[in-house]
């Protein structure tokens, strides 16, 4: 989930006659069964099963990697996921219909909604200008409507909406999230929280409660330990300004409980125009400065 | 799914001290993993899954027989099911919180949304004014949005809304169904059409396609007919007229594919104000007369 979690690959398909062509994928996905986003050996990930579909339709000599904007966890889930891929352009140009072609080779838990030759300076990971996050829970007694089960968390006490709100709003801006990061040497911790609130579904009194959570990027496990602040603030158990203060300490906070990964969908990731993606993409590879 | 497929069950459960108690249940299902609504021996249900329950949290002397506004096929799925059982007073009454202790006896595939005394002369199935079903379609080579892919068709060719519309409001009204209903003897087929219409989700072009239909009540198999009768119009392959063709014929028509259960959900059963309820109750108990 994080900028900084891994260096850009390199393409490794060859060249072949005419070169590469970066390819842009927009895909949705149901992380439940799924080992996470990333690559791993013997196991089931989402980018493993798309690298081979890929492989599969387009007849590549070899697994092309992909890029991606949003590393999700084991469980997360995602309808707005971007990645990118660079094959060679014979191969892209002689499938008739990749799209209808994916359709019928991924299995049901992931739907690519579309794909494309990506414009000049894409890049899935490094052009995005932010990530929109999306934390679902049904709280109190009655359970989630089941047939949402899979994308929505249990909380089984009752949580008030303003008083996630008035927690959340002193969470929001540019702010070194260490509090909420899983440690990784080297990697800075500085993001700027654009978005952070709470709503019912629907506006009704007894709707899902959604957070949604707007960031350039965001580190590792950061929302669900944002979430996992703020719900005993909703509970009324803990201060409006305590996650603000876990925020302040500046290192975790045993007290702070993640929270469970079903829960959580990257909703939609965002790109400046086609004339601006290389500009984006040079500023966000370059070393942030922490304030 | 009728009003006429099986007689009203009579209280089972022994009196004892207090008399009964009629309970009304409003609940919801994911009827991915279910044998359908109705006990069957050795087969998974939500009718004997909520009886087991219910028998265990009010510790029944014997499973109470619970009856059900819209008896679900298998695979089908439920968000405002209602059902009522008639239970000893004093096992109701012993218990402080049955809706929680309901939440921790059920599986995650079904969702106790109340559960309360019901009005004097409540009956889910006989006192229903009407019943609300959605079916829904992903239409085009684009799969569903996975964490929506056990409640939503994929079908691969695009459909027209304004064709689907088109052809729907010739089936609405009070006619004999008895072209989109499963034979049975005895049972008349004449049924209430109240409102048949299609629309894309959030009215987005690449919306879900979803189907509304509200009746008095749906013979077996009804709305998976009629459904499976306006696909083609909806693709072009067939007249505008075609499926109020099949209507008139008033024969099952071979050339009718019953879609897909999974698509299939029960939204909403209405029920007249409490002081009506006995009335109703009794009229729809009445055998119709065809028109």
């Amino acid at each position: 989930m994080s900028e900084l979690d891994a260096s850009a690959h390199e393409p490794a398909a060859p060249p072949g006659d005419g070169g590469l062509v970066r390819v842009r994928i927009d895909l949705g996905y149901d992380g439940t069964d799924f080992s996470g986003w990333a690559s791993q050996p013997g196991l089931r990930t989402v980018q493993g099963t798309v690298e081979d579909a890929l492989a599969t339709v387009l007849r590549l000599p070899a697994r092309a990697p992909l890029t991606v904007a949003g590393r999700t966890d084991a469980g997360v889930h995602a309808r707005g996921q971007v990645a990118h891929v660079d094959v060679p352009v014979q191969r892209w140009q002689a499938h008739p219909n990749p799209l209808r072609a994916l359709g019928r080779a991924l299995p049901a838990d992931i739907s690519v909604h579309a794909i494309g030759p990506a414009a000049a300076g894409f890049d899935a990971r490094f052009a995005a200008l932010w990530r929109r996050y999306a934390y679902r829970i049904r709280d109190g007694v009655v359970a989630p409507d089941p047939l949402r089960r899979r994308e929505v968390l249990w909380h089984r006490r009752e949580l008030d909406v303003e008083l996630l709100n008035a927690a959340s709003l002193r969470l929001v801006g540019l702010h070194d999230f260490a509090a909420f990061c899983r440690f990784r040497e080297g990697g800075t911790t500085v993001r700027e929280l654009a978005e952070l609130n709470w709503r019912r579904d629907g506006d009704a009194p007894d709707g899902l409660l959604v957070a949604t959570l707007v960031a350039d990027a965001f580190c590792h496990s950061m929302v669900r330990a944002l979430v996992g602040a703020l719900i005993p603030v909703g509970e009324g158990r803990r201060d409006v300004g305590w996650p603000a203060q876990v925020l302040l300490g500046g290192v975790r906070d045993p007290l702070v409980q993640v929270v469970a990964a079903h829960g959580l969908t990257l909703e939609e990731v965002r790109y400046p125009a086609d004339d601006a993606l290389a500009e984006r993409a040079h500023l966000t590879r370059r070393p942030r400065r922490g304030q």
